[in-house]
């Protein structure tokens, strides 16, 4: 299965007075990555796409497992998987591994949205390969 | 059916380049709510909780529907009900209204546990009324 | 010496990898208490400021003594006074207090602009009296 | 003059309801260098620092110019240097530039502690050379 794959560093400022990873950081981290998807493998700055083009990707269901925790110092690597890609609706996987010990287990679906209106928009079609590239079955 | 309220703000550095709540500052509400509802609701400030007790409440999964937008000035009305409390889970469930719109509709499930070892805890006995008085069916 | 004064809580979330409140988190509770200020020692919410008349105050500079380590759990008493109300500019003094220990004493010097052009504005002669009434000699 | 050099991306969720990265977050990104600065050019990374070795260096004062708005895509270099190295205090100079503008001019100072006791420390000998290696004369 093909994936994009990126580095998420748990920082000095990113954990809470148990000692982990604060969760809302985490998903921060998925933002970064999300970010870094669109760079570096659907080839388009995100920043080009929302100051730019005026697209926007809300999200509008998350669903998280949190399996073991992130730690300060802690390198992930997340893994990056489409597992559905509607007419305007995108969800992503993403899993956070450090070293073979699976943190995080993370799905994000977005609408595609003209940015002034907040009304949907379809995938535009140049994108749609690049997503379909790292195209997961859905589990169960 | 009787839930816990608290007031959330959406403050000027809490949106993002698309001019809405950044969803990562919307679970950073989740967590201020939930820390509010041990002091206010339960009875217990959560700090002492933490740093006195060494009890710990990690984050073992997170489902959130993101209906409405939030804006920058908007108060949310956040009501928290208990869809299920086990041995040593706890889930949440927290309604973001502003005005009579629903903007996040969001279930939390945490551990409890034993914050020098990560180990489960049951939740304790003195806790559990407090939890059962905002108990709500969990909707299917 | 009349202030105005805000409380601050350390929240779950605040700290950093050594166990007391982040400094960035310490500069996002400048920003709060200022908006805070804005609403209720002015009298006008800062989202009307921002969103309805595109007026803005970004920061030109920001000093910051950091005397004694806020940590979980602390609420701190943050007074605000105004040692330089220019045409344009602004200069306020936020003192960070929990019980009778100083903990940070920050200056933050903000400028006047029009929002859509960052053009220097005037500081409105509606808002002047209340810096004014919350004056303090600049120590040398 | 010698510095060290690191990229710093304002994201999507770095700035504010005027649409400019929000300052706290430019705190977090000095941070962020300053973690890098450990790691790449003094040569221990800082998770090693802090939960290995517990050492650590809090902030005692921070004073910051901010010049011209960082925006979201921005990418912005950042060159710091060492303007004094004391016995336990540490202060470093972060200039943000984007292309050839200059958006950001920090002066951080350190303590150097023992993190269980917050008790000054002389900055181990092993690392001065290499402060002493980007030292640039204060202005004045």
């Amino acid at each position: 299965m093909s994936a994009f794959e990126s580095e998420v560093r748990v920082r000095f400022g990113d954990v809470d007075a148990a000692g982990i990873a604060y969760f809302p950081r985490i998903h921060g981290y998925l933002h970064e990555v999300f970010e870094e998807l669109w760079e570096r493998h659907v080839g388009v700055r995100y920043a080009e796409l929302i100051a730019g083009r005026r697209i926007g990707f809300p999200l509008v269901h998350s669903s998280v497992d949190f399996r073991s925790p992130l730690r300060f110092g802690d390198r992930a690597i997340v893994r990056v998987t489409c597992t559905k890609l509607g007419r305007s609706s995108l969800t992503l996987r993403y899993r956070f591994a450090v070293d073979s010990r699976l943190c995080v287990d993370a799905r994000q679906t977005t609408a595609t949205v003209r940015l002034d209106t907040l009304e949907p928009l379809p995938m535009p079609d140049e994108f749609r390969p690049r997503f379909a590239a790292i195209f997961e079955e859905p589990s169960p």
